[in-house]
């Protein structure tokens, strides 16, 4: 646990996200806490938790009051930034194409792969589309001798194309 | 299966992939195959198989044996077209950022949960990255009485960044 | 009803639809039907049919057995290019921003009215989006001494975030 | 009623707002209005009113000295900042594409009904447009048992295309 | 007049318009004719005469017949191209910003006369725009002993901004 | 006239100019005056008038003293800012395209009229541009029972290309 | 003297200019002329013809006789393709930025010194620009025992800012 | 000589430069200094120093003292900023394309010229570049009774393109 | 060793790093330190050392302290900007295209010899790339009669693509 | 060696290469040599003639006789499209950024390690840049067990900057 941590709220993301976003992140960082475990503290998953963070999921009210309670951070400004009248303006956090490894490697899937995906979609499916909202996000660790491996999960409904 | 099928080969994706491409797209129109049916044939998973259909991997010349048999196309013309002197230029299939609702869905993924997704894997395996290079690729369908799901999963290997 | 018609088939949009699309826009014109007539023929609304002759929905095999007979051309060759084969690749018509007017005033509405339209959504259905996969779109004309009016409405299903 | 509201006014799109824009938006969430008790309470309609509050209409006079009485807040600050030497700077609010899925799904509609709409247009009316300008916006909710659906409505007059 | 020309038919701006284009100009060159002279003999100003030969204006059948007429063309091909059933898809004929210097001068005058245009617009007729659709384009020769001076004008509507 | 009135300075385009633009433009709006009645007291026409206030010109010492004393606002600030050392980085203003629709129009007018009225200007003047340097802008209103029309008119020089 | 010259005329620059432009290359190559030797014998400088040959100037008819007669082609098919008719339609005949490196390092001198060009010229004319219209350009071969230099000249005529 | 003189140090390209640059350009206009009086007092010619003052070029330890002197500032903040450590970051200044007209007719004379110049570089000097790194820039004055003439000069070392 | 040293942190890149990375500059230029005397201190390379400077690796704990005490800065600061919690969100710190001629040469050997390097690469290694997250990168200086000469290495692990 | 062996030449980088690159590529293949077979062949290294190969470097008139008959192609049709009279138009052969995850890997070390690369050169040799024009690249295969190295070495003439 650090006593002190700070983020360069001056940076992107940091600077396109609310003023809270940094006390959030500062907090989780001098609590020790992982995504994971603040997560399970307010009954979420930890990828949800961080989307969260990154302002691109909506806390309810009850989540806002847990997370205030295990990040130890006034209710009220929590509630003040991030309350009912605030919603997530999601995307923008940083350039496309990404210039950022990790992210430019996701975005690589979709020039590599996605033209297949899609055939396969279709395919398996008919005409339509596998949906970015109601879709769960999962990261998990497995562990591997030649080294271990991330293995990312999109759960999404299959939406079928309206024909009226 | 049709009698005769085309693609539009002075389209996109067509015209940006080798002429070869067009036909193994129509002859398994043709014959009625799914990518799952043919992959099976060449003993590879569908999605690989679909992506190399799309020029996104490179088939080995026992495997495009394989798949000239089970295409009903002269074995010849594959080699002529995919040989050992042909390497995929991967990519560039289509406009960045995607104009088609399911290719977009996938680049919306990374807007939304790049940075979640990233926050998360330095969380559980530190500075590095998930592998596009090493990373298997599978779409599977999930029943659902609410709509049925598609499940997208990718299985990359992790690799932390060279300190020297 | 024209003796003979034309488009322009090297020319955008048409040279980035399948080649089957010119041929189906010169049999409308040749015939003299509109979109509503064509449409009726096959049971559908005009709007979607339009879009399937920009290549932007798909026919079932029974529509096309009927537009190939309203329009008086071979069943064969719409089976054989807009077939069960075949998959909308959607968008991608033209430049964005759209240079032809029509087309801007729409690109537009988002510029203007973009952030005006999602907080009324999220003031009267909470955090979600509005489907344009589930969405039907219709244009109507609405006579005004002071000059006749263009309406346009999207139908679109209410889909919320998932949380999880 | 929330006792204390704050907008991240150092983001988008508050950020390229007049800085009144966040007071009106953190008065709204204190007094625990909707735009449409806003806009009732001015006389206008709710889109048009949230439109507004994004800076993308010029309020008349009358209408601020409505809006401070309804907010609360001082008249002359809203009369000194969107007084009559203000013009509405239209556009320009966020990202194009929008990475917002909400007004994402605008973009898209755009993309893929777009040529459809003006083929129809242009059918029904003749070379000309759908005014941008001398158009309402309208956003309602339209319950459904297969869940909720958005009817978004646009009514704008037709221009027919001068020639000289 | 020419015996024999021709315009470079696979080059922008040509390759970007319907065939008949290409036809068009040639016609014109050999006739030895000018914008004006065939503008009057179809009963139009010269610049409009001109944005239809560059596809940006729709002639109606009336001026088709004349135009085959003056440029000694078959009837039936501007018919078969340019008739009832083509409408312009405006825009789009080049660059933006346009690399020719004639064209980037007038792409120059809206970044530096842009905005003193839009604030004395709003201060002469109030919130609104004048409009490109109902609007008349002329281009006059000045003589001036210090060098003759172009004179273009835009003649449009103005169109007041709806409220609701 | 206003007591008091602001412009939003951190927002374009009064952030991409010199901080004595926010003064004139509050001091012109405190004293009630339009842009041609300020352009009348120091011999200039409006629409170069208003230019200056968009640092697009550059105003001589004497304007400057003349200017201060009609706006009422101190000589040496304004000489202090735009005195004999500071010129016009004339454009850059807002983006391109427009997002405005004001000055989208301007530049929709490039786009659908741009070449016409390049080949106008060539079988007019021959091989050269219309000089936007050497060019002088006007806005005038023209009453209309039809409604109200603009008239933009740009007085440019021709300027033939050189040749040697 | 080369027996057979070809240029790739699918590549750019010569897909984008008309196909006279790749037969001038052509027969300059076959009679193995320099610039400079068919300038002087249609009495121009090198840099100018060169400019020209790439479609970015017009010669006169008396040109395009002496143009045909040094080169050995047959002055009809030049009159054909750029006679009277024909206007350049300057720039567009690469990418900007360049990627050619001769031809970034022109745009190089841009980015680093073009701040430092335009202070210079203000200083030294006032408000105004150099033209590129009324512009002799020149290069020159300096020998310098450290290795020979280039050296490129401007010539344009200072063009003031109108002010009215 | 100016009493006091300020540059809109929150602007482009003032905002793009170390904070001593508005400093630099402020004590210039202060002391009434061409670029050509304060170069010649540090030994350098006019275009170097104008570069130097936009932060493209790298003043030596002697130079930085010199130029304090003449500019009467202290050469320790221009040591403090600009010294040993400090190394141009060249070009960003402005946007590309230009919007200024002065530097955008530069910019035009690459997409007018450009080939026209790498074609006759070729021809004189063989395979290899014109280098802007040891290149010498010089603009002078030509006066001519139709109008003075920039005369813009790059004297740059030819190099030779390596092969191996 | 500079008394003072400060650089331009409101400028790019410094704008773009956390706070304290203007500070871990400003102590090199003051301590009078290479990136090859700091590196050797912390038991790292230069290059590896200037890119965490740049905030492109991250430092670990024991570095940090060790970063600190070379710096003569306190260890807090940088464990509270730096520390567990602080990961580098890599690229993005300046334009690409680049505009600094040093990094634009950079870009420029992908554009020329991208194709041959990855042509070269298949051939030795067959299909897959080399890593650039398991790659080292070394600058060293070649003394040369003619010029010293900048040996820039990359020793990169070549990842073979996956087949599955 | 292959009998018979096609690039697709309709398709990037093929496509913007001229015709007889096709050749040069599939007569390699037909012919089973290795880049470096073919340069040890015309006395150069294997990056540079696979550079030559994709247009980005000339072959001198010995190299193309050597080249013709290693390749057993006619001297005469080389000769006669990368004669004398043909100069590289280097650059442009693909997208930027690149989508090819090989070539991208080479984009990124510019991201991540240009400024880090930049601030050694500047330190190591003061202020200049390495060449890419006196430069030499090479690849080589470093065996390792953990997995082999792609060694890439550039070797470019550090240019001091010019000052004057």
């Amino acid at each position: 646990m650090a006593e002190a941590a700070s983020v360069p709220s001056n940076n992107r993301p940091y600077a396109d996200l609310p003023p809270i976003s940094a006390a959030l992140f500062e907090a989780k960082a001098r609590k020790g806490l992982t995504f994971d475990e603040i997560a399970k503290a307010i009954g979420k998953d930890e990828i949800w938790l961080a989307a969260a963070f990154y302002g691109q999921a909506k806390f309810s009210s009850e989540e806002l009051v847990k997370l205030a309670e295990v990040l130890d951070i006034p209710t009220a400004s929590v509630q003040n930034e991030l309350g009912a009248h605030w919603w997530p303006n999601r995307g923008g956090l940083g350039p496309m194409p990404p210039t950022d490894p990790v992210i430019y490697r996701l975005y690589e899937s979709v020039l590599v792969y996605g033209h297949a995906i899609k055939a396969v979609i279709h395919e398996k499916f008919g005409d339509g589309i596998m949906s970015m909202i109601d879709c769960k996000v999962n990261v998990t660790k497995k562990p591997d001798p030649k080294g271990d491996r991330v293995v990312l999960t999109f759960d999404g409904k299959f939406l079928p194309y309206a024909k009226w």
